[in-house]
């Protein structure tokens, strides 16, 4: 299975008085991998949100803070999806710090296609249900 | 001429690793203060964004930040508004630590009413235009 | 087993392109209510910092996003702790709508009590176990 | 003189309910371009912290917002410094988006910078004013 990775940096903004990121602030960080994602297969949030009319709500999370990231760090956000019936994605997820790819966080996050007016959920537009059920893309091999 | 005072208090998501707030969050602070004063005027910006059918953009703004502000201090944000022609309001505002109102920051913003769908420039509702001209609330002293 | 509440009110920066609150803004509204709780028995965390020298860090945390906030809302974040071991707290949270108290987000998220300097976890102050183990203050009735 | 440039993408966690970037967030955009700069010629500001012990704060700032940015928006942050007397640095930024390089934002900023325990004015470190007084590198040509 391909396991997506998107660096992020630590600026000031995503720090707190304790010298370390801010624990809401990792979300931000999972955020973009798993937008980044979508980007990576052509699949625009902005024109989506048009055309079919979708957006994704993220409906429950789990996370592990292990060590903390600081100011100037490098880290690197994983992202491996796969489909979750017919409305939902799930992601697991991971942030990293550096070459040596040090473990600092570990996520799970279920994300569900909602109508982009109404936010109630809806089907997973087609090509991207394609995509998740693809062997080299999310799920699991049989 | 009336100020208006709004307490906000300072948590560690407004903090940074300097342990004082980001530069960038006490804009957040001059916001919470301009949307209290307009709802202490009856004006809710999710009812203005229906009917009539505007926003509130920030065209420009200008800040002093000259002490900083810390974890759990209890700030006070002034909000004295003004018109600027038809289509624009500014705000003189500071904030102020604790009783002794310390000054920690001053700001000038200006703010202009978008159509919400068009974000074009429009004419500020007349109730609103209204207060901003009564002598009591924002208008110069003649 | 008292629960404690504490009110938030949501303004432009907590909310996203979608019209709804960003899901990782609600962790803020989660500590700010857990902040509040410390507070109202006299535990001031800038104090902490310096005497006895602990912070808090979010150990884990699981969230469940039911149904979303959006601008102008008036929320409460409830926070119902206990002890976990000599060195964490594990806090039972909800996030409610208005007076009717829909039910919006809820939450269960496990703190340590970390040495302010070098990060590890510390005993949890004895004064904050005293409250924690009290009947009346989180300990599960016996 | 030569200008700067960082890229910035724009997310959901940086726009708010009116679908555009929320007014307080370019300032984080700003920001990580002045950082980006510092680091393109060797300075780390975790590193500056420790030695020679110091950090930099935003004394006064100014911002016009010409045209908003919007989720998917791939902006340039235009950073160009000059030294302003032995402690402060100022700088005239912009933020422009994609290649077309439309004008949405710009700023001017002053920096000083400061002992990172005490927080008050001390000079510039030497490496650095060696920099800004540097014809390549910001100071105005004679």
């Amino acid at each position: 299975m391909r396991v997506f990775r998107w660096p992020v940096r630590v600026y000031w903004e995503d720090t707190d008085g304790g010298g370390i990121v801010y624990y809401a602030n990792y979300l931000r960080f999972l955020e973009r991998s798993r937008t980044e994602w979508l980007r990576s297969l052509g699949f625009s949030q902005q024109q989506m949100a048009w055309e079919p009319g979708v957006l994704f709500m993220v409906v429950n999370l789990s996370v592990d803070y292990r060590r903390p990231a600081r100011l100037d760090d490098e880290l690197f956000v994983t992202c491996e999806p796969r489909a979750d019936g017919a409305v939902c994605m799930r992601f697991a997820q991971r942030i990293e710090r550096g070459a040596e790819r040090a473990p600092l966080v570990s996520a799970e996050v279920r994300v569900a296609c909602v109508d982009a007016r109404t936010l109630r959920p809806t089907k997973l537009p087609d090509p991207l249900r394609l995509v998740l059920n693809s062997p080299s893309e999310g799920a699991p091999a049989s």
